[in-house]
C-alpha cells in the first residue's frame, strides 16, 4: 500500500477498513492509460511519493486535460468552461463561476450524503423514497446525544456548531434551529422576509448567520435573537464560523480567463458591536474553492479543488500554503476531503477518498491526519526541513513555537556554519533578532573555533537588543487595547492545549558541552533575555490584538545550557487529552513522534513512511 | 390614498398637492395588467400596505420582467443589456455599467430638471430656448438668498453645500464655482488642464471635489485653493460630500452577469493631511445606484435603483440596510427620490414620486420623512420590533442610543422570559455584556419569582465586569489619539442635537417595584456602573477614532431605580430645534410619537398609520 | 534640438550621443503627418513646449489612434484590442491584459538589451550567437566591481540590488543568485518544486522575491535562506524591493472595455514577522503598467506607458500623480525610461529614448533628471505652482518639507491678499492651521494695512493652538508604538543626505521689515511654536508609523526674523554628497538651482529651459 500519509501505527487495522472501498482505485488503472505502468505494489517496497506522478497530474491539470482520469459521478466536474469559436472568431473564455456551497458536505445529487461533517460531528441526509432523515453524531457525546430528525422539510443543507444545528433547503426562505444547550424546547425557526431564500448557512458556537439570495448577511445568535442583517457585496461561495467569528466568502468580480475572483468578509463581533475586515482569497488558477473553515486557533483556511490547503493570519495579513494533500497522496485518483486543520499541533485533518472527491456515507471512511508542510523549495534538503519547521513556528499559533523557531534556527546556523557559508548564519541571526540566539550562536561558532563569525555576531549585540526592546514595547501597547471576549475565549482553549505542546518539538541540539566563558560577555544582557522571542497571540481579534499566550511559554532562556536539558526532559512528558484528539475518534492511534524525527532529522530525501 | 410613508398630521394638504401629478399613475393601473385589481381607494379602508403587492414587484424585478411597469420616459432604463444569441451560442451577458450622475439631480433630457436637492437647498436647471438658467433655492434662508443664474456656460451639472455652489458641463473642462460666504466677488473658475473634462462634481462645506476624464479627483477649498490631485483606480459613477469627507464611487471591475462591482474612496482631510479609505459599495444583483450622500452624522449612505437605503458605519467597517422605501410605498409604480438621511432622528427625508422615478420641477412635490427600519425577519413580531430598535441604536449615532439599547434589551429579556425562552434571556444579558443591564435583568427575573435565572444571571457578574472594563480601556486609548479637527466639528453639532435626543426613545419599562434587595448583591459593582454601554462617536473619523459623544449621554445607570426615574422626566422636555428640522422646511409638521409607539409597542402586524 | 527636458550644462556633448540614435525621430516627422509643420528648429527659437502638440499626441491615444506615430519595434504594441463583430452584434472589448515583465528591462526580441537599470547599476544582456553573456555595472564601484556572466543557463530576466544579483530564465524553474557581498562563493541557486517557473524576480537589500507560474511569492534572505512562502491572488504583472518592503503587483481581475484592474500587494518584513497591505493600483484607462519601483524614501512609485509617474503615500493610502514626463518631452515620438525617484530632492531620473520607448544598449544613453510636478489647474499662474510646491512637501518627505510648506503657504497668502481674495487668505491659514504660520500671516496683513483680516486671524489662534496641539498628541502617540527595524533603516539614510536638504528651498520672501510689535500678541503661544508643523516620516513602516525625521529638521520657528535670514545663509551651503548623486555618474552635472527659480518665482508661462 502506498499510502504516504498514513501515519499510524494501527495501519494494518486501517488498510483493511480501506480495502472496501478500494474499487474505484482499480478502475482508475485501468482508465488512467497515462498511469498504466505504475503498479502500486511496486510502490509498497519503494516507500517513496513518486514524485514524477504528482507532477505528471498536476501538469495535467494546468494544461487542460486534468478531468481524464476523474471518472466517477462525484468528481467535482469539469470547471473550465468551452472556448466557442464561431466564425472563425475566437471568443474571451471565460472560467466558470462556482455555486454557493456548503464546506463538509458531499454533492445533492447523492441519495445518502453529508450535509457537515466537520470537528463538532457528522451530519447525514438520507433521501430513500418518501420518508428522508437527517442524521446527526456528535464526535463527543458529552455535547449532545445523536439525533435522528424526519426530514419533513425538505432541508438539504446544514451547519453544525457544539451548540446549534442549522438546517434549511436551496430556494427556501426558512430556517430551523436546534440550540443544543437550551433545556425544553430546542427547537426555534424563522423565515426570511419577501421572496428573499437561503444561499449558505453557518453555526459557529456563538452565532448562526445566514446569507441570502438578497445577498444580505443576517446573523443570529445561537437562542435565536437577530443580531445583525449587513450586505454583501457579491454572489456568496461559502461561509465558516469559529466562536465569534463569521468568514463569508464572495464572487467580488466576474471570473477571468483562467481564475475566480474571490474576496472575504472576515466578521468578529464583541458584544454588540461588528467588525469587518476585508480579506482577499487567493485562489490558484483554474482550480475552485473546495472547502472553508478555521483553524482550532480560530485563522481562516481554504482548500482548494487540487488540494493546497491555505491558512491567514490575521496579523500579517496574508495567506499561506501550509498543506499540498496531493503530495501525501499515493495515488492520482484519490482526493483528501478536508475536515479540520490544528495550528497547535501542526496536523491536517481529512478523509481519504480513495477515486472519488468525496466520501461516501457507508461505509464511513476513516480521518486521517496529514502533517503541515509549506511548499518550500528543495525540500528533500535538511536545510528547508529546517526552515519549514521555522516558518510554521512563526507563522502559526503552534504549540511551543518559540522554542520550536530557537531550536530550529540554531541548528540552521550550525548547518551554515558546517557548509562554509559564514555570512548566511550571520544573517539569520541578524533577521531573527532575539538575544537569546544571538548568545546561543556566539557560543557555536565559539566552539567551532571561528573566532571571526563569532566577533562578528558579538559586534551585533546592541542592535539585536534594541530591536528586541522596541519589539517588547510595540506588544505591550497593543496588549494594552485588548478587547474583551477574545480573552475569554483564550480561558477555554488553554485548558487541554497546553501540556500537548511538546509534541512535535524537535529533539534539542547538546551544545552543552560549549564553555560558558562565551556566555559571560553577555552577562549584562541577561536582564531582557527573559523576554518571549514573538509573543504571539492565539486569537488575533480583529478589534485588537491580543498577545496572552506568551505567558503560557516557559522557554526562559535565562541560562542556556538548563533550558537545553530541559527540552529532553519535556521529550519524555506523556500525550496529553487536547481539544483536537478529545474530538477526533481517531486521534488516539496518533503518535507523530517517528514522523517528526524523519522530517526534522533527516538529511535526506524525505521518505513518506510506510507501514 | 394609500400613502403609507406619509407621517404627518397634515396629510389632507399634502393629499391636494399630490392630486396634480397623479397623472402617471392613472396610466400605470392601464398597463400594469397584472395590477388591475388593485384599487387605490380601497385601500382607504385598508389601511395596511399589501406586502403581496410588494411582493409581486420584488419578484418581478428579480425575474427579469421589472420594467414592464415602468412606462415613463423618467425610468432609470432597462439596466439589464440583452443576451445576444448567434448561432445557437449563447454569449456570456453583462449587466449594464452605468455612467457617471450627481447625486439628487435628475435626467439631462428634461427641459427643466434638478441639478441638485439635497439639505442645503435646490438647485433647478431651465432650458427653455435659447436663454437658459439656473435657479438656487436655500432651504434655510440665512445661509444665503435665492439665486438665478443666466446660463451662458451650458452648465448642466452642479453641486451645492452650505458654503459654495459649484457648476460644470458634462465633456467640459471648466468649472465656475460661487463662493457663498465671500465678500465682494464671490466667483472664481478653474480650467482642467490638457484634454480632461468632468466627470463629477462635489461641494461640501470644506471643499470641493472633481472627478475627471483622466480618472484624477481634483480637491480644491471652497475659495478655489488647489488642495489635491489623486488618482481614482476607475471609471467614476458618483461623488458626495460632508464637511471634511468626500466619497468617490467609481466602477472596480467590469461588471458580471448580474450586477456591478463597486467601490469608493472615502477621503478625510485634516489640515494638509488626507488620508483614504477603501470600501466596497455592495449593490444587490440587478440594481444600479441611485443616490450617494452622507447622514447628518458623517455616515457614508446610498440607495439603490429599487429603493434599498444602505449605510456605512466607519468603525465596523460594513454596510447596513437602513431603510427599504418600497415597502413604504403605497403603489408599484411609485418611487422615493432621496434627499438625506438622519442617524440622529432614525428617518429617510424623500420625495414620493407618483409613477415616476424622478420628481418634477412644477409643482415641487413634499419632502416626506419615512422611518429607519431594517430588514429583519417576522416583523411584525414584537421581539422583530424590539430588536430592530436595538440594533438600530447599536449601529448608528442616533440620540439617546444608549438609553434605547438597555431598554429594548430589557424589554426582549422580559418578552423571552414571558415566551418561557430562558436561555435566550440569559444569552441576552451575555451578548450585550453591561452591568447596569444585567442588574435590571436580575432584578427582573427576580421579580418574576424566575430565582434559578437570576441565580445563573448573577453569576455572568465577574465576566462583564471584566469585558466591560477591557472595553472601557481600549475605548480611553482610542481616544487619545484623537485628531483634532473633528473635535471641531463635533462642537459645531452638538448646538441644537443633543437636547433632541429624546424624540424617539420609547417609553421607559416601569420596573420600579422590583426590591432593592437583588441590587445589593451587586454594590460593589457600583464603582464601575458609571461607565457608559458602548462609547459611540458621532464622527468617527477615518485618521482616528474619537468618542467624545458618550460624555454628552448622561445616562449614568449607579442607580437604576432613579435612573428609570429619569426617563420619563426626560421624556417631557420640548422638542427642541435640531439641525435637520432646521434646514427642513416641512419638518416642524412632524410628530412621530405616535408612530413610535405603534412600532415599538405593537405586538401586532405592523401598521401604516393612516391619517 | 528640442530636447525641452535636458536640464543639463553639458547638454552639447549629449546631443551628439543621442545623435545616433535619431533616426526613428526622422521617420516619425515623415509618417506623422499631423505633425509635418512642425519644425524642430524652429523651437530652437521658442524655448517653449509646444502645449498644442502634446495635447494633439494625448488626444490621439484617447481616441484610439494612438500609435500611428510609433513605429519601431520597441514600441509597447496595441494595447488595445481589436472590437469583432460577428453577423451584425458588436462583441464586448475589452482592453489586453498585459503579460509580466521586469521593470527597467527592455524588450525581450532584442539582441542587445537591458535586464535591468536601476539606482544600483545596470544589467544587460547579449545574445550574439551561441556565447550569450550578461555584463553588470555598478554606478558606484565600492558596492561590487563590474561582473561579465556567460550565460550558460540561458537567463533572460535579473534583479539587482546593492546586495545581490538574482537571475533567471522564462519558463524556467531555476533561480541563480550572486549574493555581492558574500566571501568566497557568492553563489546560491534555488529550483522551485514541481512545475513551478519564474514570472517575476525582485531583489532588495534585504531580501529577493520570486513570483512563480503557482501565483506564490517566495521570498529569501540575500544569502538564500527561504523567508515566506505566500499566495497571490492573480497574475503577476511586476514586483519591486527597497531594504525590507515588497511590491507585488497583479491583475485584480478581468480587463474591462478601457483598462486592466491591478492591485498590490506591499510586504514589510520585521524579523520573522510579515506584513501586507492591499493597495489598487491606478493606472489610468487605455494605459499599461510600465515601470514598479520604490522612491528614495521608501514610497512605492509606478510609471504608466503614456509617461504619468504616481507615488503612493503609505499614510494617506493615496496615489499622486507627482511627474508627467510626456510635458517634459520636446517631441510627440519621445519617451522617458524610468530609473529612479527622488522624494528628498524631487526628481525622477529617467533616460531619453528618441523615437523609440527604450534605451539602446549602445550607445548608452544618458539619465536625465527631471523636476516633479504635480499635474494642478492653470499651472503657468504664480499660484498653482506655489501650490504644487506646498502639496508636494506636505505629500512626499521632501528635504526642508516644513520649511517649504511655510514659505509657499505665505507667499500664497500674500497673493490672495494681493488678488483682494481676503477670504481665500484666511481660509489657506486655517487650512494649514499651524501657529507659527498664523503669526506670520498676522504680521504680513498687518503690514498691508488690512487691520480687519489681521483681527479676524488673531481670532483663530485658540482654535489652531488646540488642533495643533492634538495633532502633535497623536503624533506622539503614534511614535511610541515604533517598530524596531525602520529606525535602524533610517540611520543609515540619514548620513549623506540630510545635509543636501536645501536644493530645493525656494527663496524666502522678505519680511524683516514687519512691525515685531504684531507678534507680541502671540508671545504666550512661543511655547507649542517650536514644534514641527506635521511631523513626516521618511519610513513610515506598514507595522507601525515612525516620525523621527522631523527631529532633523532645523526650522524652529522660534522667531521668525532669525528663520527668515537663516533661509539665506543655507542657500549658500555647498551641494554636498548624497545618497542620489552618489549612485548616479551623471548626477554631479546637475544644478536645479536656476530651474528651479524659474519653476517657483515665474508668474509667466512655464518654460522648459533651453541650453
Amino acid at each position: 500500500m502506498e499510502d504516504g500519509a498514513d501515519l499510524d501505527e494501527n495501519a494494518m487495522t486501517m488498510d483493511n477498513d480501506f480495502g472496501d472501498i478500494e474499487f474505484v482505485d482499480e478502475e482508475a488503472k485501468v482508465d488512467g492509460g497515462a498511469l498504466n505502468g505504475v503498479d502500486d505494489d511496486d510502490e509498497d517496497d519503494e516507500n517513496v511519493v513518486s514524485i514524477e506522478k504528482l507532477k505528471h497530474k498536476v501538469m495535467a491539470y494546468t494544461n487542460g486535460s486534468a478531468h481524464d482520469d476523474e471518472e466517477t459521478k462525484d468528481s467535482i466536474g469539469d470547471v473550465r468552461s468551452a472556448t466557442p469559436s464561431i466564425a472563425g472568431y475566437e471568443m474571451p473564455k471565460m472560467f466558470k463561476q462556482q455555486e454557493p456551497f456548503q464546506p463538509g458536505s458531499t454533492p445533492a445529487h447523492l441519495e445518502h450524503r453529508y450535509l457537515a461533517w466537520n470537528t463538532v460531528g457528522i451530519v447525514t441526509l438520507h433521501t430513500d423514497g418518501a420518508d428522508g432523515a437527517i442524521d446527526v453524531e456528535f464526535h463527543d457525546a458529552s455535547v449532545h446525544h445523536s439525533l435522528h430528525i424526519p426530514n419533513y422539510n425538505n432541508h438539504n443543507m446544514a451547519s453544525l456548531s457544539s451548540t446549534v444545528l442549522a438546517m434549511a433547503a436551496d430556494n427556501s426562505s426558512k430556517i430551523v434551529c436546534i440550540a443544543l444547550a437550551a433545556s425544553g424546547n430546542k427547537e426555534w425557526s424563522v423565515q426570511l422576509p419577501d421572496c428573499e431564500s437561503v444561499e449558505a448557512l453557518c453555526a459557529s458556537s456563538r452565532m448562526l448567520a445566514v446569507a441570502t439570495s438578497a445577498q444580505f448577511l443576517r446573523i443570529f445568535t445561537v437562542m435565536g435573537t437577530q443580531r445583525e442583517v449587513v450586505s454583501i457585496p457579491g454572489p456568496v461561495v461559502c461561509m465558516a464560523g469559529y466562536e465569534d467569528r463569521i468568514l463569508v466568502c464572495y464572487h467580488s468580480a466576474a471570473p477571468s480567463a483562467k481564475q475566480q475572483h474571490l474576496q472575504a468578509m472576515l466578521f468578529q463581533t464583541c458584544g454588540l458591536r461588528l467588525k469587518c475586515q476585508n480579506v482577499t482569497l487567493p485562489l490558484t488558477p483554474e482550480r475552485q474553492l473546495s472547502w472553508l473553515g478555521f483553524s482550532d486557533c480560530g485563522s481562516p483556511v481554504f482548500s482548494d479543488s487540487m488540494g493546497i490547503v491555505q491558512l491567514f493570519n490575521v496579523k500579517s495579513n496574508c495567506w499561506y500554503p501550509v498543506c499540498d494533500t496531493m503530495k501525501q497522496s499515493s495515488s492520482v485518483s484519490n482526493n483528501y476531503f478536508v475536515i479540520s486543520l490544528s495550528e497547535r499541533s501542526q496536523i491536517l485533518q481529512a478523509v481519504l477518498c480513495r477515486g472519488t472527491s468525496y466520501p461516501m456515507t457507508n461505509p464511513r471512511p476513516m480521518v486521517q491526519e496529514l502533517p503541515l508542510q509549506l511548499p518550500l523549495c528543495d525540500l528533500e534538503n535538511e536545510k528547508s526541513i529546517l526552515e519549514d519547521s521555522m516558518l510554521r513556528a512563526s507563522m502559526m499559533s503552534m504549540d511551543n513555537a518559540e522554542k520550536t523557531i530557537k531550536e530550529t534556527a540554531i541548528k540552521l546556523f550550525a548547518l551554515a556554519c558546517r557548509s562554509e557559508m559564514e555570512m548566511r548564519a550571520k544573517e539569520l541571526i541578524e533577521t531573527i533578532s532575539c538575544t537569546d540566539l544571538l548568545m546561543l550562536a556566539v557560543k557555536y561558532a565559539t566552539k567551532l573555533g571561528r573566532i571571526h563569525l563569532s566577533d562578528r555576531l558579538s559586534e551585533l549585540l546592541p542592535q539585536i537588543e534594541e530591536e528586541q526592546q522596541s519589539r517588547e514595547q510595540e506588544e505591550q501597547l497593543v496588549e494594552q487595547s485588548l478587547p474583551a471576549s477574545p480573552l475569554i475565549l483564550l480561558k477555554a482553549y488553554q485548558n487541554g492545549s497546553s501540556s500537548s505542546s511538546n509534541k512535535l518539538a524537535p529533539k534539542s541540539m547538546d551544545l552543552g558541552s560549549t564553555k560558558k566563558s562565551t556566555l559571560k560577555r553577555f552577562a549584562f544582557s541577561n536582564s531582557q533575555s527573559s523576554s518571549p522571542l514573538y509573543k504571539k497571540s492565539t486569537n488575533d481579534s480583529l478589534l485588537a490584538t491580543p498577545s496572552s499566550e506568551a505567558s503560557q511559554e516557559n522557554f526562559s532562556g535565562n541560562d542556556s545550557e538548563s533550558q537545553l536539558s530541559k527540552v529532553s526532559s519535556e521529550d519524555m512528558k506523556p500525550l496529553s487529552r487536547t481539544p483536537l484528539n478529545s474530538v477526533n475518534p481517531f486521534a488516539m492511534k496518533r503518535k507523530l513522534s517517528e514522523v517528526d524525527k524523519t522530517i526534522l532529522m533527516g538529511s535526506e530525501k524525505l521518505k513518506m513512511v510506510k507501514k
